[in-house]
């Protein structure tokens, strides 16, 4: 099929601006003259060093990220993390608060609790994680050593809306499924970490931003490889980082930034997500499954009432272009994720296609 | 410049072949008509999953890796195995035999001696690691849970050109920088890993190759993502792996088929190697660092006898196309890196710039 004939959904890895791909492909073989491919340059050239800092300048200047924090490009995803944060912010005994509104803020938790005390601060588990609690619904320790929540719930299409106010506890936030998707106030932030392949680049990047005044209390088990103060020492390349992934996200912070920065992206998001939101509010067949208070604009999760249909609509919609509609397994259903590169017209196209599965159907 | 003009000797990331650069730029954008680049495609889905396959099978059948072991493909580098490997394989207090015969296999020491007792095997740390061990120098504990090395030393040109016989002791390999480039007997290791930025892909994918019998003896505090056992039971997809690297993996290996496999790529490396020492023996101004019978194929260290005529010989050869042929900062010198994809014009090239270098200040 012809690019322009497919509009992918996939929750992530997902779509990458089709210029950004463009420019990639024309540049692989030899970078702006320099007679190699970026996949070959030695990470200590300057050449790459040149790549590396106008790629965190950029991420810096999208997000505001004040002089406080620094920016990480790491590896192993927001797995890997999951295991960092405690290993880092914490020592034996000491106390979390987890907010349990999906699968990852779950494996999240229960990783933390081979390293110290957990506290569920909230968990919507039992409604099949459909909401994000109020501020007012989270039970804080005074004593953890961070708070800890994920900011966009890929897998149940909840996102939280605010930051939750927690004190002087450091809050953690996953932002793998949303940043970059609209302005955030960094400084609130203790560490934001986030996977590259939804909103940033290709999968095999990982960024952190944190507060420097928390790197340096790893425990002494932790893996030279997943110390917050060390990597900060070296910016990032005490070993060979994913020097490509990072090159990728440069070229999406290029092309974001013609699209007028987070600021751009939050009212591009907004719409997208409003038109296929106001149309499962009208629709007979297919509903949303998020409660209307914490519905992700990067996520829209929707189902009808029948399994049987579900997959049907999943296979009809293959047959007209659109890829990865069918929802995870642990939620089932459909979900339509909506990334900063889903151009609107992928969405005028999905539309078509449910109202016309719905014509058939109802 | 051109291509054709530049020779890219850096000891990683480095020379990938280039017909392998412009197929992966030909199908960058939509890859062999699935409307989607590969940088974009699920992990989940079917055309991903067919390209991970044919990666695992391609390099399983490059290697001969016997079904009594694993291959995955993770993130982190080496430098993440260094921890991965004592966290799977001991238990507190346990030995480990280390031969300490350049920076990594150093490091790899210091970091295991966190989680257990260390056993210095071999060091030729006293020489500036200028030689490997012969196997009645080694100092084996037999208690040790494994014995660790590192099968060619980057930084100081050296290599193993035999496997050590520790009994009934299981093998640990840093074969990052040799991996694929002779034919190995993989049911000689325990585990095997590689970074790939050497001979295999791009950075930000590491190879593990593991006896499958070693797995599943993790400690309790081990990271998630650092678990041999999950990382077999999820095949390498417990969370998203480095896709687009794996996939490079994957047409690397196709060119390295056409080359004629690991034998092919031996009888190669010794030709292109043989030709750098050969003229190192004759040269009245360059000579080799590393011992005669400890040189490696991959990286030729040499220097000149005045650090100021190293660095202009440095600075002439980049004028001349040459890239990347000062040696590391801990060795000085130069170091010419012929991984597989280096083609004989760039030894020929090579060879010239020093010939005519002696010539101008002998």
């Amino acid at each position: 099929m012809k690019r322009e004939e497919v509009f992918n959904f996939s929750a992530g890895p997902s779509v990458l601006p089709t210029e950004v791909l463009e420019r990639a492909a024309a540049e692989l073989v030899n970078y702006r003259g320099s007679g190699l491919s970026v996949m070959e340059m030695s990470h200590r050239s300057r050449e790459f060093q040149d790549i590396f800092d106008s790629t965190k300048a950029k991420l810096k200047a999208a997000l505001s990220v004040p002089d406080t924090h620094e920016i990480l490009f790491l590896q192993g995803g927001a797995s890997l993390q999951f295991s960092m944060v405690p290993l880092n912010l914490t020592a034996e005994g000491d106390a979390m608060d987890y907010a349990v509104t999906g699968n990852f803020a779950k494996i999240a938790a229960k990783e933390a609790e081979k390293y110290g005390r957990v506290n569920i601060a909230f968990s919507s588990e039992d409604t099949l994680f459909d909401h994000v609690p109020a501020q007012e619904e989270l039970t804080l320790s005074p004593e953890a050593k961070y708070f800890y929540y994920c900011a966009n719930n890929t897998i149940f299409g909840t996102a939280w809306n605010y930051v939750p106010e927690t004190g002087s506890v450091p809050v953690v936030c996953d932002m793998s499924s949303e940043i970059l998707s609209r302005p955030v106030d960094v400084s609130r932030f203790g560490i934001i970490f986030a996977g590259a392949q939804k909103n940033m680049a290709p999968a095999g990047v990982t960024v952190v931003i944190i507060d420097r005044s928390l790197a340096g209390r790893e425990r002494p088990i932790t893996p030279l490889m997943m110390s917050y103060q060390r990597m900060i020492d070296k910016d990032s390349m005490y070993n060979t980082p994913p020097c490509y992934n990072i090159y990728m996200l440069g070229l999406v912070l290029d092309w974001l930034e013609g699209q007028g920065g987070v600021a751009g992206m939050e009212k591009i998001k907004r719409e997208r997500a409003k038109r296929v939101y106001d149309y499962l509010a009208e629709s007979r067949l297919f509903r949303p499954c998020a409660r209307e208070d914490s519905r992700s604009d990067m996520n829209v999760t929707f189902r009808t009432d029948s399994k049987e249909l579900d997959a049907e609509f999943v296979k009809y919609s293959v047959e007209q272009g659109l890829r990865n509609l069918k929802g995870h397994r642990v939620a089932g259903g459909m979900r339509a994720s909506l990334y900063n590169a889903m151009p609107m017209e992928g969405v005028t196209k999905l539309l078509d296609v449910m109202k016309k599965f719905e014509v058939d159907h109802v």
